[in-house]
């Protein structure tokens, strides 16, 4: 009998936070790659925070996961086969799609890494998107130069954990937040950030002894409490790199829309002259992607850039991880190994 | 007898809306130049929506006015007496200091400008501070295309009218926001806007009417319900220019402490990629003023660029005036005629 693939569908659309009714793990039919297209088996699949914007309908920057589609996402693995010139099978590749085993995929979605130059799940982190997101939002936003304060919230995770380090490496003085003591443990003693802040305790108070001096770059990665801590200690010239609001994900259907809490007030924009900026590291980020590895592959061998991964096993389990990255119980990169 | 000096001092600092009482008018004796200063006879004075912030000892970007000082202000006049290479009795200068007829000041404050080329008092406003707001702005944060959306507040006002027409010379689609039809008829007949909506009419749906592909740019003069109606209306990639919100410049202290009227949510910062700045012209803008005045120049000899201005006659008067302009009774930008 010939292998089936698996893959996790969109059930329905999550009203507030998704629940495992939402998802459905079927297996179905191995894809056949038709002229031009390449058979990608997947060994690890990311799982990031949009997401939860690809299951709802309202009206976002990218187009909804129908009902009963594969849920999209990123992976790492190899080529079965190819029928599309520049891959053939064996190849290591990134840019497998969707929550599924195999995937057929055109090759201008994909990119050849060199396997066993990072452990392979670390091209979806460190390597992957996330890392990308970290190094365009600081180059195109952040503006860090040495001797300034940068603040990261969601410290320990995919994107803070780069954002981070690389402020370290510019020689900013470099403050995270995350919640809980063994994740705050963990950003101090193993990423080398300066000081790490539990944004279950007083984050007010946390924030006054930490940033004395208040905050010239603020990486805004969860909105909500962190963000109106954040915002009246930002310093003149200040930059909010608006990466995301995971806190607010599971919140009304669109964050303008009626009944989305309201945010700061925006007059310390003008008198603080601030940048309040948003990105997406779609738009413009992967044409500028092997710079960005060279770059990054540079700090790995220098042991400047460290990396935590949180690996759960079986692609079955993929909700429930999900589930709980929503609720800040992942810590590390998550990432779903494919058996 | 000598002649005397007019001033307007600060007699006490506000809460909440200025009042009569907050200012005082005196006649103090003629100040004479020290070596290396510039004796000016103010012909015009400026009066300007930030001079509330500087009635205020809230933290600030710049020092607030000291009791029993000087209202801060720019003027245009005449050197009487000069002790400073550069300048000579007679000369035409712009940067007479204060709300008073006459001032002493560094010559380094002082721009020559050519008696006759504009209107005397147009050098305060299409050529002076409000004129050059609104170009670093659009050069900077705005950066206008052609075939964009703009939306300006306080259309009628010092700077929006400059905005407004800068951002037709661009080939934007203009739309302005004034108080009243009179405003909004000079806006559309005189500055050439494409639309002018009334904000006391229902906002949201003239800009439904109005843009109903969204807005590209919105130039932020005002804050409040202004605000919240454009703010859901701004399209990817848009732009806030945030220039004053001067519908709030009367409420709490700072525009962050408690009790400061919240914000938006910033959810579409990051989902629509918006970039949201506040600036302050003395920051950066002076050094580009050459550049500014040519080009300002060149587009008001073609016709491209009018203005209009409110000319109350008497330094008396002036503290009334300021209050007006806080509510909005100023038709165009308002000066001083000092006699």
């Amino acid at each position: 009998m010939p292998e089936l693939n698996q893959a996790i569908l969109l059930r329905r659309r999550p009203v507030g936070a998704p629940t495992a009714e939402d998802f459905q793990y079927v297996e179905t039919p191995m894809p056949e790659p038709a002229e031009g297209q390449v058979l990608v088996r997947a060994r690890f699949l990311s799982l990031d925070p949009y997401m939860r914007g690809r299951m709802s309908d309202a009206k976002s920057y990218s187009a909804p996961v129908a009902l009963g589609a594969v849920m999209e996402g990123q992976t790492v693995g190899e080529v079965v086969a190819s029928r599309a010139t520049g891959f053939a099978a064996g190849d290591t590749v990134l840019g497998g799609y969707g929550w599924q085993k195999y995937s057929v995929v055109a090759p201008e979605r994909l990119r050849h890494v060199a396997p066993g130059e990072v452990p392979l799940s670390q091209n979806l982190g460190l390597l992957g998107m996330p890392g990308l997101t970290a190094w365009v939002g600081l180059e195109d936003i952040g503006t860090p130069r040495k001797g300034e304060t940068m603040v990261v919230s969601a410290a320990s995770g995919a994107v803070g954990q780069v954002v981070g380090q690389l402020g370290k490496i510019i020689g900013c003085r470099v403050v995270g937040i995350a919640g809980g003591a063994e994740k705050c443990a963990f950003v101090e003693n193993e990423l080398g950030f300066d000081r790490c802040l539990d944004h279950r305790g007083d984050l007010n108070r946390q924030l006054d002894d930490a940033c004395p001096e208040g905050i010239d770059v603020y990486w805004e990665n969860v909105g909500g409490a962190v963000q109106a801590a954040v915002w009246p200690r930002l310093r003149d010239f200040g930059r909010m790199v608006m990466c995301g609001m995971v806190a607010q994900y599971n919140e009304a259907p669109g964050a303008d829309a009626t009944g989305a809490p309201p945010g700061p007030n925006l007059g310390p924009v003008v008198r603080k002259r601030l940048r309040v900026q948003g990105f997406i590291v779609s738009d413009t980020g992967w044409g500028r992607y092997p710079q960005f590895r060279t770059e990054m592959l540079g700090h790995i061998a220098s042991g400047r850039m460290r990396a935590r991964e949180d690996i759960v096993h079986g692609l079955a389990n993929a909700p429930a991880a999900f589930m709980g990255m929503l609720n800040g119980k992942n810590f590390g990169k998550l990432v779903i190994a494919i058996e």
